[in-house]
């Protein structure tokens, strides 16, 4: 259901598993290695900790060895200065002083929510930031204070635009998030692009096929080869665009074709039309529209409605986040499952810094 | 490029053209007669004058009968008292008052738009309302306060959730503009679900089938008949999904399957679980992000870079927009192209009142 590369989750029965908190602790110790504070440290390694516990591999301990190479290089600022560089009342611009995405990004996202507070929303434009995790974690946050949160980024590029053949836009993800009262919430997180890059990378690793529809190749023709991964489609092409230019344009980060590669391999883009890549963060005061309560139970009554869907060909209808509510139950008692070139990244991470990582 | 079914503009030229004002003026007319006061009838008619300018030829005086339908049996309130019904700063809930969309949706746009002059933005969840037009008029009016637009409204139910066989969502359409300096805005509006209903709705009145891929019927099989009508997909199911809540949960309407119909024909909703359809409206001041000129010229050289994408196959790359912007200038010279069943529809109503049409 989720954009991220789960079709592949069957597999997982045969893979070793680890505790979740042991690969916290690991991501902890590799980002203090790198004079990362202890806090930021935290944050970050809780980033990549909850997409490994809903499922969403590609973005989890498996992104870890990039973070490192980042860092190993100096490419990502340790100690960033995150500041609010333009202002008013419930809307500002946040500069990230080029800190790890997975820092920055819950800075601004709680600047949004503190703002909602105030003046019963807040919107928070980023530049000068890189990678993020994934979307969700940020409007997940927002729940915890009865808020409804926003959270989009913009990515390195990898889609085509409506009738174009050359990569201009990343998958650009889009998150937003509702309270139950009784049921779990209602996570609505997906790529703007045809299909995320997620999938795509899981099926590179595996040398497999992507299902045909998915991609476009440079000449406009269907591919079903991962490495041909261009993508368009009007709606795509719309949201991405919208997507890129709340995060990046707004920010006076890079836009588009120019955002900076999140991995060493990725081609350096032919301009710099800013700072680092861009995020946006949004945050309403429930409150603020309806009791809090009452929003709640019509959240529960339109979750149990559409659950009741009659279904077609026999399949229970979905709602947005159940498939990552499940597999966060289960992980969180069995262990997160990781492919042997996740393993192996870790351990050559362990052997370049000396922290330790049993396999 | 729009969502509202413009692929048979090229139809356009065999039929009689009317001048934009003469059709507005007799749109002014339709209202007025029913008792709306004069200043909400220059509005309603203002809303359905833009769509039949920019080609979005669905939602404009196509639709007039409907309303006039709905006037005439008392469906809607000709004199509503729209107020404010829960207030936070930069947020809060409106109830439409069963009033027309077409007046409604200005006024809370307008409310959006002044909570963000005072609190950098504003954000309008609205109650009790109907159906409000394009959405990119609301977006539309945002850039002329140099702001960012964003509109949603849900509409009757049309579309089935992922994995379901029942119809539970409407199109749901979203919109936001950007504006450029030297550049006309970037204008992204869409319907959330996978095909626009106006495409359908004009390729029913044709007898035409629509493109496969489109639309699955009850069986959750492919079709090509426009009568059955049901659609799926994920992104457009999660997109849907949340126009529904942020227009309707949030503000006390009726969400999903229960959204009442636009027109008589149409089925009547099992239960009632609010007041009338719902909007929703944002607006943010540029400003509180970056300098306005700045950030216009962030957004031309962002339209300059995309129109100058290589094209698959010799097309151009479109800008989101551009399809109503050129499609505005010609209609601003030469009329609106109208369909023999929609002259006929103005002439029934012409008949019914005695405000005079001439075909």
């Amino acid at each position: 259901m989720g954009p991220y590369g789960k079709d592949f989750r069957n597999m997982n029965e045969e893979l070793k598993k680890y505790p979740s908190g042991y690969l916290k602790d690991f991501s902890i110790q590799v980002f203090t290695h790198f004079d990362v504070s202890k806090k930021d440290a935290e944050q970050a390694a809780d980033v990549l900790s909850l997409s490994d516990l809903r499922g969403i591999d590609s973005h989890g301990v498996a992104r870890l060895h990039t973070y490192f190479d980042m860092l190993t290089l100096g490419k990502i600022n340790a100690r960033p200065n995150i500041k609010i560089v333009r202002d008013k009342k419930s809307v500002c611009t946040v500069d990230g002083d080029n800190g790890l995405g997975l820092v920055v990004g819950p800075k601004a996202n709680e600047i949004a929510m503190d703002k909602a507070s105030q003046h019963g929303s807040g919107w928070v434009s980023v530049c000068n930031t890189n990678h993020y995790g994934i979307a969700s974690y940020y409007s997940l946050k927002a729940l915890e204070r009865d808020m409804i949160g926003w959270s989009m980024t913009n990515t390195t590029k990898l889609v085509a635009p409506l009738w174009g053949a050359e990569r201009m836009l990343g998958t650009n993800p889009i998150s937003i998030a509702f309270p139950g009262l009784k049921n779990l919430p209602i996570v609505i997180d997906l790529a703007t692009s045809a299909a995320a890059y997620g999938k795509i990378e899981i099926a590179k690793r595996k040398g497999a096929p992507i299902p045909k529809g998915w991609i476009i190749n440079q000449h406009g023709e269907m591919t079903t080869d991962p490495n041909d991964m261009i993508n368009g489609g009007h709606k795509g092409y719309c949201l991405s665009a919208m997507v890129d230019i709340l995060t990046s344009v707004l920010s006076g980060a890079n836009w588009g074709p120019f955002a900076p590669p999140f991995a060493l391999r990725q081609e350096i883009p032919s301009r710099s039309v800013g700072k680092g890549i861009g995020h946006f963060f949004g945050a309403m005061e429930i409150d603020g529209f309806m009791d809090v309560t009452e929003f709640k139970k019509r959240v529960d009554d339109w979750i149990e409605v559409f659950r009741n869907t009659k279904p077609a060909h026999g399949k229970s209808v979905l709602i947005p986040g159940d498939p990552e509510h499940q597999e966060e139950a289960i992980r969180r008692k069995e262990g997160i499952p990781l492919l042997p070139a996740v393993v192996n990244d870790l351990l050559d991470i362990s052997k370049q810094t000396g922290i330790p990582f049993e396999a």
